[in-house]
């Protein structure tokens, strides 16, 4: 059921349902026909940025629930995280539900390690109906990581955007037409980049990483996937990406999506797509298992990437440790491309 | 291999070995002499007190592997997080192993988090060997909680100390003299305390509803165990928690401990006791597993707490949610009191 770091779900732990909220700007683009609930005010009736972001998180959690057909009382467990210190907005979307809750943290691969404990839960039998959920909004990210919005500084070419917006999944041991194969874990890779604008290019070597052991574990090509995502390397960050696999002798860029980069119209001079937890949380639970939910992506390999720095640690000199952790999903529709 | 919200570990993976690593104020109590370090300078030698957290958190991983007579290769996963902002001492400590990461965050309640999931990956036989490790330093907690050192604040009556050390141990599939019977999930509890000095009383209402659920699900009695051991409620908490636990019916007076209570030589009018992640990291990997190590106590139940909270919630006018995860441990050593 293991092999090298990759875990193998003999069961097939289903996506039995999924839900997406996102923020004004993210409605805008390919994602916002998909999600649940677009906001036209990003302050979401709430009277902080904070507040915001866990109220999507726990209304697009309640959402999926709903989804599924399930209750409260039919969840085990929900596996969640998010960008804030001390994960307020999972730990406080918890105290909205009666189910036990398992605290992550893994910045913006939350989504894919949230995803690969709660298959792991199911796939041993120790649950049978989790939620995965993560969330971010960019403007309390701003304030948390950078500038106080107020200031108005002008942001780098090479720096991202954090999506406002949250999603979540219930993964089921039986009922569902998408399945999780197997997950690889991710290590953390660190080659010394410092610069906090540049995430994708700190980020694309632990996404190597993680994708070539996945092919090795698994005996698989890129070529056998319909898309491999990857969660928030940008623009910049995907090309390094497409580099440093092809210098390994893996051809990605054939299929390589990556959800910074398609969840906003990105024009490359302005800034490098979407950033944040949120970012590949919102396009997997609206776009990418609509369509795979239709049959219309049979084989995806999703491996968000997540940067292990604070505030704290780049104001001490710190480079920035990266991690991406990979979950491959295949579609059980019949492949018509109608919605099931 | 589920009930209710406790998983049942049937393959009973054991505690196959532990490391310690506690400051100078810490060595002075109990488990000074159960330590694998002590430090006569809390700065480990580092140039900031995050740095010798993180020193802290990685040696005393690396001195359980070491003890457990593994290496590197050895371990499938390190299943780790701590009580600065963006977990920074648990993913810099995992910078410097090769072996994957999953990043976790449960405050206070993370030691019995990483061990219940470690024992969840070894029970679904998706790992064999799994590091669990967490800590905490009192300067850096105070700088990102509360206030500056410098400024020489005063403490209130019912505050508490967060404990500087770090513990870890490696969970593995069959070697060891402890063994992990089962755990109960904890679930997310708020009182409406909202006292950031307070901790005890914050957290006291989850670790009740933890250990309530986990007789309910086991059908086991307080009485089942030489010890129940709460992470770090201190003396108040403790005494909240005995209160709350006499209501429903259980009298765990005559077994509770608390290790916040037992770290340090507590005067109660001076303060309340030890608290922080690594506070029950430290007792349970040093003084605890020892004496189960030798037999002297068999059956122990293990509930740290943890509270939710961040700088920002508790400044924008939130109380305080908390959790408490229980992970059951079993010596399977003769009893002779002898060490194995």
């Amino acid at each position: 059921m293991k092999k090298g770091n990759t875990l193998f779900f003999k069961t097939r732990p289903r996506i039995r349902s999924y839900a997406a909220i996102c923020g004004s700007k993210e409605r805008e683009g390919v994602i916002g026909e998909y999600a649940d609930i677009t906001l036209s005010d990003d302050m979401y009736g709430e009277s902080t940025y904070e507040k915001a972001e866990c109220k999507m998180l726990s209304n697009a959690i309640s959402l999926a629930v709903e989804k599924g057909a399930l209750t409260d009382g039919d969840i085990d467990v929900m596996l969640s995280g998010d960008l804030l210190n001390q994960i307020i907005s999972a730990s406080f979307a918890a105290r909205d539900f009666q189910f036990p809750f398992l605290g992550l943290y893994s910045a913006c691969s939350t989504m894919s390690e949230s995803m690969l404990l709660a298959a792991a839960l199911i796939g041993g039998g120790f649950a049978r109906n989790c939620v995965a959920a993560t969330g971010s909004h960019f403007a309390s990210a701003e304030r948390q990581y950078r500038y106080p919005l107020e200031l108005g500084c002008t942001r780098p070419p090479q720096s991202q955007w954090t999506v406002t917006g949250a999603g979540a999944c219930v993964i089921s041991a039986d009922v569902g037409d998408i399945a999780i194969l197997n997950a690889t874990l991710g290590r953390v890779r660190d080659w010394g980049v410092s610069d906090v604008n540049n995430m994708g290019a700190a980020m694309a070597p632990a996404a190597a990483d993680t994708l070539i052991r996945h092919f090795k574990d698994t005996g698989e090509q890129p070529s056998d996937f319909d898309m491999i995502v990857t969660g928030d390397l940008g623009a910049l960050g995907s090309r390094i990406l497409k580099d440093l696999m092809w210098e390994k002798g893996y051809d990605i860029s054939p299929n390589h999506v990556d959800c910074g980069e398609m969840i906003y119209k990105v024009i490359e001079d302005e800034f490098q797509g979407g950033s944040g937890a949120g970012c590949s949380a919102v396009v997997m639970n609206s776009y990418i298992f609509t369509k795979m939910s239709a049959g219309l992506y049979k084989r995806v390999l999703f491996a968000a990437t997540g940067a292990l720095l604070s505030t704290v640690s780049s104001g001490q000199g710190e480079s920035i440790p990266c991690i991406s952790h990979a979950v491959e999903l295949l579609s059980l529709s019949n492949g018509n491309g109608a919605a099931p």
